[in-house]
């Protein structure tokens, strides 16, 4: 009999995430029945939106209910079929949350040629996030500039990269002076400010001369307040995330709207599923860009499907550089 | 000799215009030269954005410098004319601001048939605002949700009633049981809040069930607030102006920005400067609609130049009902 442990939401948190909101269980792994596969995860996708799906606040799919399985994001491989659709060792994604195994009548197969990892960032929704945000959202234009926030993160740091390969001054933010030479050095931005030691708006005065056209938006709080008043006319401020205030316990305040009259700017939200039917375009692009080594991308990988708790607050903290995964288990 | 009395800014308010930030000073009307006409002004237009213009924060346009004639639109009437293209007893349109005279060598002649107010509010740029920010920036389309703060106020009024023509559900916002009265009645919205005295969160799910789809905000703060509780999804929130925040002297901080994200929802700035070449697309749809009395228009008129800074805060206070205008001199 196989053991399959998962992560239950017992409560939702209230402010940070706190031991005793989620619980580490096991249980038998049931048997396959005709037309299912069991599927062993290898590893996790971890991101912010997860703390948003713990919550009950309004959002855009239901929250994860107190008692189920902590929703999430895999890639796996396939250990058992009963479906001729499915050979073992298949890679696939699974949504089926943060588990060891999977049961499931469906799950996507994915392609071969890279390394797994980059199925969760480069090349998955992450990657497809970053490019319909910044071209389809935010329009950016060669020659714009354009500002991006958790510049060293899974998204920020593919926008950045799309961004320079489409002709735009690009500006990043990060949390430390090792994030910002990474952003600079490895990832080819133009600039990055240091969030937490330099003057937000000085510094963009410095790096953004002529006004922020693009605004690449992760954080929310005061990096948001800073552009707000450095705004080019005409600017787009797209909302991907907000991660400044996801732990946030009191009513939350957003940034001071003059400017979007004064420069005719826009602020628009958007959530990658609404492109699921789109990704092959990005694909499209990003593929070649990838195998010409136009585009990098880097993976902070934590050991240990017991670890994901402690992990997904990494991203928070600020203790990850590119995509956050969890191995839950060995590739091979 | 003429005697000119013009109302002259001294110094930046600070919060609520105080006696002393303006001041009314008289000189004597220069003489004509050639190519000048002498415009003796009848109605000064008194806006929210006024009060911008006497700030230096950045804005869209200079703010009017300390020791200058406070800027302002005016409508006024031809008395000497030393330029053929003008006969005395033209009526025309001057941005010289609060002032009994104004010397120019170029003015705006208005066409006749309708009362000289209307060309200050439904049949000028107060109309032109209510139309391209719902139409244009704002996208209403019919079957939808529309809500309009200051509701009976000059574009409000306005918004509302081109949103019924185009086939939208109307709910507005005054603060006031009789204007939400004359909203409704006479304006023809299908619901009017009183948002001084009404729960706005219940109010906006009674009245908007399916949620708001557009926005058209003039007010800002705790209405916007709970504007941004009650989305539809792809919701529009066009901000045509702030009024709610216009005095305030403190860190001015806008809405939560998390519903923009879980609605996939834009905020969007205008400014009708950026549409004055599209002012006869306008009026070729409003024109017919007066004419056919389906669309009807108030003003609220103060008599006498040197009540203009009291009459300014009227606006602040909900005092008028319409257009706001100044009546300097007499039409006859």
């Amino acid at each position: 009999m196989t053991i399959n442990r998962q992560w239950i939401l017992r409560q939702r948190p209230i402010g940070d995430i706190e031991p005793g909101d989620l619980e580490l269980v096991e249980s038998p792994v049931p048997e396959l029945q005709d037309g299912q596969i069991l599927v062993r995860n290898v590893y996790l996708s971890l991101d912010p939106t997860n703390r948003i799906w713990m919550s009950d606040i309004d959002q855009y799919m239901p929250p994860v209910g107190v008692g189920d399985v902590m929703r999430g994001a895999t890639i796996g491989v396939v250990e058992q079929s009963r479906n001729a659709a499915y050979a073992v060792g298949d890679a696939v994604t699974c949504f089926d949350g943060w588990q060891d195994y999977v049961v499931t009548g469906g799950a996507q197969v994915l392609p071969k040629g890279l390394p797994l990892p980059a199925y969760m960032s480069v090349m998955g929704a992450t990657g497809a996030t970053a490019y319909f945000g910044l071209l389809d959202v935010g329009k950016a234009k060669a020659g714009e500039t354009v500002v991006v926030s958790a510049a060293a993160g899974a998204v920020g740091s593919i926008v950045g990269q799309i961004a320079k390969l489409k002709g735009c001054r690009v500006v990043g933010l990060a949390g430390s002076d090792e994030k910002c030479a990474y952003v600079v050095e490895k990832l080819g931005f133009d600039a990055c400010i240091n969030y937490k030691t330099e003057d937000l708006d000085a510094a963009f005065k410095t790096h953004c001369p002529d006004g922020i056209d693009v605004d690449f938006e992760n954080a929310g709080g005061p990096i948001l307040d800073a552009v707000m008043n450095n705004l080019a006319m005409n600017a787009r401020i797209v909302v991907c995330g907000l991660i400044a205030q996801y732990n946030e316990t009191g009513p939350v305040r957003g940034p001071d709207l003059t400017n979007v009259l004064m420069k005719r700017a826009r602020i628009e939200g958007f959530i990658i599923l609404d492109f699921l039917g789109r990704f092959e375009e990005y694909f499209a692009e990003m593929g070649p860009w990838l195998a010409q080594g136009k585009v990098v991308y880097d993976t902070t990988i934590v050991q240990g499907l017991e670890n994901a708790v402690d992990a997904l607050g990494l991203l928070f903290t600020g203790g990850n550089t590119g995509k956050l995964l969890v191995q839950i288990s060995l590739e091979g």
